[in-house]
C-alpha cells in the first residue's frame, strides 16, 4: 500500500483542514497516511476508524511561514523536515505539504535529491482552459534567473509528466513567448527555443493565452515569469468574479439572476477551482513532492493525496532520465 | 484645434471602423483629423457633414501585418510611415494607429525621436481592476531584455503618465515579481528596485495579482513579461466568459438567469474592456502615439482618439524630460 507522508502543521490554518482531507482522502482510496506534527494536537482530530490507516509522527516544531527558506536544514525538529526524512528513508514514497513552499523545495531537492542529469527542479502547476481541460505551466517559482539549458529541461520534465500522470500521448508542448514567431522572445528564451526543436512534440513559442484557450498541453518559462502569470491569472479571475457581485449587489432582478444561474457558476468554478488539483508537483525529485497552498481546504489536501497517488505509481522518474539522458550532449 | 493623423489603412478590417471611429470621436469632440490611406478606397465612408473637419491624405501602399518591423523605413508611401510623418513635419499633433504594432513603434522612435534623456520607450496598457479603475502597465511588448535601467525609466514615465493622463496625485508604483519581499525578483528586477527606490511614490515589488486588485497605479516590467502577462490576462478572461457560454447554453432556467443579469454583465463587460480605453501609449516619443489593436471596433478608435487628445493638452513630455533629468546619474 503506497504511503503518504504529510505535513499536518505547516498550513496556515494549522492541522484541522489537512487531517479532514487527509480522511477524505482515505474513504475514497487505498493508502497509508504519516501525519507529522504534535501529536497531542493531532490526535483527537482522528476518527477511531481511521486510526489504523493513520500513523501519527511527532514533530515538536513548526517552520513559520516568514521564516528563510535556507534555515529550514538548520531546523531539524520541524513537521516538514521530518515528513521530507520519511521519504528519503524511504518510509513514505510521498510527499504532501501546505507549509512553507520554499522550505518544502529545498529540502526535496537537497535530502530527497534530485533525478539523474537534472539541472534544477521546477515546480509545475495545473491550470484551467477553456476546452475544459488542464494546462501545465512549469517553472512557475522555483527558478529565477534560468538558463536555456534549464528551460529545455522544463520542456522535458513537462512533457514525461504530461505523458505520465495527464495520460496525453502526444502532448504539445510550447514556450511561452512576446508572440508566436520563431524571432519572438528574449535571448534566453530564443535560444531554449533551438534547444527545444529537438524535442518531437515541441510546437514552437505559444503567447499567454493560450495557455488558458487549450491549444498547448505544456508551457515552459521561467518561474519569474511563470509566478507572475499564475498570480495575474488568479487575480483576473478574482477582480472578474469582485465586480459581477458588486454589480449584482445593486439590482434585485439580478439576484434573482444568480439564483437561477446558480449551477452554471458551480460548474464553472469546478473547473477553474485551484481546490480540485490540490497541489503542485515539484518535478526533478527523487521522490513525489507535492507543494499545496497554505490555505488549502480539505478538498484541496484530498486532491494532492490523489495526485501523489497517481505520481507515485507512474513511470515518471524512468521516463525524466532516459529522455535526458538522450540528450546529455544539449545540456551544457 | 488639435490635428491628429490617423493611419485609416493598417487595421485588419480596413478603413470601415476606423473611419466611422473617427466620426464617432468628431460627434462628442473639437479636433481636425488627417486620415492617411487610398483617398478612392476612404471618401465614400465620410458624409458630407464631417468633410470639414477631416482631410485625407493619399498613401499608395500599406505596410501589411505579416511584414518586419525594421522593413518600415523603407516603404515611404505606406499609409503608417505617411501618418507618422504628419507628426514629424508638425502637421499634427498626434498619431493613432491600429497598424503594425513595431512598424508604428520604431518609425515613432526613428522619425518623431525620443524625448531627451529616454532610453527606449516602452508600450503602457491600462488594465482593469477590481475597484473599477484602471492600474498602468509598462512594457508591454517594445522592449525585450531590458536592463535594470531601462525598467527604472519604464517607472519615472509610468508615473508621468499617471500623473498628467489618469490624474492621481501621488500614484502607486510598484515593479511586477515573484513575490513582494525586496528580496524576490531575478537579477535585473532586483538591481531596477534599487534604482525606483529613488522615486517618492515607488512602493516596492508587486505581485501579478495586484494589477487586478487596485493596490498599485503603475506596474514596471519588461517588455516580454508584461506581453505575456496583458495576453495570459485576456486569455483568462475569454476563457471564463467561454465556460459560462458553453454551460449557460445547456440549461433554459440559465438562459432566463443571463438575462436578468444582463445588465451586470454589461457593467462588467464596460469595466473590463479593450474598447474604453482603445489603445496603448507609447511613453518616451516626442508626440503622442496611440498603438491601436488591429482588431480595433469604431468604439475603440473613438477612445483611442479621446486619449490622445488629453495626452496631446497635457504635460507630460515635460513630466518625463525634467524627472528623467534630475536622475542622469543612475542611468549609466
Amino acid at each position: 500500500m503506497t504511503k503518504i507522508a504529510i505535513d499536518a502543521m505547516g498550513g496556515d490554518f494549522g492541522c484541522e483542514p489537512i487531517i479532514q482531507g487527509v480522511i477524505q482522502a482515505l474513504k475514497e482510496c487505498e493508502f497509508h497516511a504519516y501525519l507529522v506534527g504534535d501529536e497531542k494536537i493531532m490526535g483527537p482530530f482522528i476518527p477511531t476508524e481511521f486510526k489504523e490507516k493513520i500513523t501519527l509522527i511527532q514533530a515538536d516544531e513548526i517552520f513559520e511561514m516568514k521564516e528563510g527558506a535556507t534555515d529550514v536544514l538548520k531546523k531539524k525538529d520541524t513537521s516538514i523536515f521530518k515528513a521530507i526524512d520519511l521519504v528519503r528513508d524511504g518510509i513514505c514514497e510521498a510527499i504532501v505539504s501546505a507549509g512553507h513552499s520554499g522550505a518544502t523545495m529545498s529540502l526535496a531537492t537537497l535530502r530527497i535529491g534530485r533525478l539523474k542529469n537534472v539541472l534544477r527542479p521546477a515546480i509545475a502547476t495545473l491550470m484551467p482552459n477553456s476546452k475544459s481541460g488542464r494546462t501545465l505551466v512549469l517553472d512557475v517559482g522555483a527558478n529565477v534567473d534560468c538558463k536555456s539549458e534549464h528551460l529545455f529541461q522544463f520542456g522535458v520534465m513537462g512533457e514525461a509528466y504530461a505523458k505520465s500522470i495527464m495520460s496525453i500521448k502526444s502532448p504539445r508542448i510550447g514556450i511561452l513567448s512576446n508572440g508566436e514567431e520563431d524571432s519572438k522572445g528574449d535571448e534566453i528564451t530564443k535560444s531554449a527555443h533551438k534547444l527545444l526543436k529537438n524535442l518531437p512534440t515541441f510546437i514552437g513559442n505559444c503567447e499567454g493565452s493560450e495557455i488558458f484557450d487549450g491549444s498547448v498541453d505544456v508551457a515552459i518559462c521561467d518561474g519569474f515569469v511563470g509566478n507572475i502569470v499564475l498570480k495575474a491569472s488568479e487575480g483576473v479571475a478574482s477582480a472578474v468574479t469582485n465586480l459581477i457581485k458588486k454589480e449584482v449587489k445593486k439590482s434585485i432582478v439580478a439576484i434573482l439572476g444568480v439564483t437561477l444561474m446558480k449551477s452554471v457558476f458551480k460548474k464553472v468554478k469546478k473547473n477553474i477551482d485551484y481546490d480540485e488539483y490540490g497541489g503542485a508537483p515539484l518535478l526533478g525529485v527523487k521522490k513525489c513532492t507535492i507543494i499545496s497552498h497554505g490555505k488549502s481546504s480539505p478538498k484541496a489536501i484530498k486532491n494532492a493525496i490523489f495526485q501523489a497517488l497517481k505520481f507515485s505509481n507512474s513511470n515518471i522518474y524512468e521516463n525524466i532520465e532516459n529522455e535526458l539522458g538522450k540528450f546529455k550532449n544539449l545540456q551544457g
